[in-house]
């Protein structure tokens, strides 16, 4: 059923590891969470790493682990440039317009990436701040509710999901030397449209942490006695309820056009049912139809990944190809 | 921290075999997953157990494990008659009409409890066709997914809340009596009024049902992109959706006036979150609200159950200290 997860992985890692690509280094923009732990995960890969954290306790921290970071953000792009470096912006959107300015000064020909969980957003501030960058987007679906670099983890990434931004104008070339980045992190590559991503991920999490919020506010609103009675139905569906608010909000809030438009038909269904049992009595239509999509999603969990097939990247179409597969539920493995 | 939950119970349970109300047998009609699993709960705690089932194939069931168990109502019912037996309706809400008529008319001196997850609707009932029953409403929150005899389960209620409807004419030696029927299987009993059972059963089991639908149907209802992507927070806020559909209808729509405002404050909040982000961009408040709740559940869950105190069972106004104490979280042990 799921052994095809796993055990294709490492070998198209070491595989992708044998193309010329693959020997550029890499220059990691922010040494959080994210991008620490991409740091360890690419450095055990193989792959030669450098980064630049604005907190020198941070630098010193990674320092001392043995890795190369700076705090000196000029010299780490200036080394980049001259190195051929792949930039990966690893910080909080609110915070990357500086630092696609100076990218777009000091190190203007590098291939760049992200690993920001808004992909619409990003594009936008790098298409008006570095209108000629080689840009591809990612997003790893990753992460834990600790931050710093003592949370950081080389494998983290494992079997995750880690969205690839595919265009129509997409370099296959750029987009194959991201894709790679997350292969050797043994991560699973997804290619989507920058739009389609964040509608989906507004869908299955964003929607998710709010209707979690208003399930536990409604619930512990009522009166200890229905705290105290609270089971299964009350502790699953507020467990996210519990992240730190200021993480759950950077990324509800940094996709606001998706999460308002699944917010409103989340809203609309709720209030369909509500006047569905005001009028008739029933609940049939909310139940029913999320009965059959919580069984479709275990159908698809129990299935296994299905890779995408036929696509040859740089192909004519390649791009709306995967995207259009994709969008099925298909993944690249390289 | 929870030390007291197990260690005080069984001890409880012993000490109330040893009273006389505990001498009288027990008629459970309805040998379902729940009455089924009273029988046999009740039996291995050493009561007289008898019990009635429509279904000829769930008595025979029955009685080929050694129950007691027949499928003729009025025979039942003249058995319970003649042994002052405790009645216990374990049948579905919209079932219970004919057997209260058959009670009122049989066997109308026994005291009556019964197991129902709603209680407004079952004492409006019971009022209407057995006006003078010594009644005393209960609802243990039990249960599986799985249905039938073979499912029933002589440990379903160990450590489950069993909430014993409190009013202020209600006589005490009755409340006891069904009362200690719950710690005789090792539950925990939650004394409080029928309305505020109904209020918060709604807020922390049918409302939470009613979003983790409204959680699947948007998530699955976007793309099979997303259904890939779906992670922690979605499997988490879906997972009782997987539910029977017909049994989580049953549950919500029997309770349908506490659900209908309950579910109104719900999107009364999503409403209020869709406006702050679209209007200002931050959904602080419904988040911030969210995390404060799931932190008290989880503050209330560690600190393990506080005991009602100073409640002398007859004892003048009982009935209302114990509904307030209960409404601030705490149980009876008897």
């Amino acid at each position: 059923m799921t052994g095809d997860k796993q055990g294709s992985q490492p070998q198209t890692a070491q595989e992708s590891q044998a193309t010329s690509t693959t020997r550029r280094p890499v220059c990691i923009l922010g040494l959080g969470l994210i991008g620490g732990s991409f740091m360890q995960a690419l450095t055990a890969a193989g792959r030669d790493v450098f980064g630049y954290n604005r907190s020198e306790a941070t630098v010193d921290a990674a320092s001392n682990s043995g890795y190369d970071a700076s705090s000196d953000l000029v010299a780490t792009l200036r080394r980049a440039a001259a190195d051929d470096a792949i930039i990966v912006l690893a910080t909080p959107v609110t915070t990357i317009e500086p630092l696609l300015s100076a990218i777009a000064e000091t190190a203007p020909q590098c291939l760049l990436t992200d690993v920001i969980s808004v992909k619409q957003a990003v594009a936008e501030k790098v298409s008006r701040l570095h209108p000629h960058a080689r840009y591809v987007g990612g997003h790893p679906m990753a992460g834990t509710s600790r931050s710093g670099w003592d949370a950081c983890d080389p494998t983290l990434f494992t079997n995750a999901m880690w969205m690839v931004t595919t265009s129509d104008d997409t370099d296959a070339d750029d987009w194959t030397a991201v894709a790679e980045l997350a292969l050797q992190v043994s991560a699973i590559v997804v290619p989507a449209a920058p739009d389609a991503h964040d509608r989906a991920v507004a869908a299955i999490s964003h929607v998710p942490h709010l209707l979690a919020a208003d399930t536990a506010a409604v619930g512990a609103g009522e009166s200890n006695l229905a705290l105290r009675l609270a089971a299964g139905s009350f502790r699953d569906g507020t467990r996210v309820a519990a992240t730190e608010p200021a993480l759950q909000r950077a990324m509800i809030e940094a996709n606001d056009i998706a999460v308002l438009n699944a917010l409103s038909e989340a809203i609309d269904r709720l209030v369909q049912a509500r006047d569905e049992l005001r009028d008739s009595g029933s609940v049939a239509a909310l139940i029913d139809d999320g009965h059959r999509a919580r069984m479709a999603y275990e159908e698809m969990a129990a299935r296994g990944r299905e890779p995408i097939v036929g696509v040859s990247v740089g192909a004519p179409g390649w791009a709306s190809d995967m995207r259009k597969q994709a969008h099925e539920g298909r993944v690249w493995l390289g």
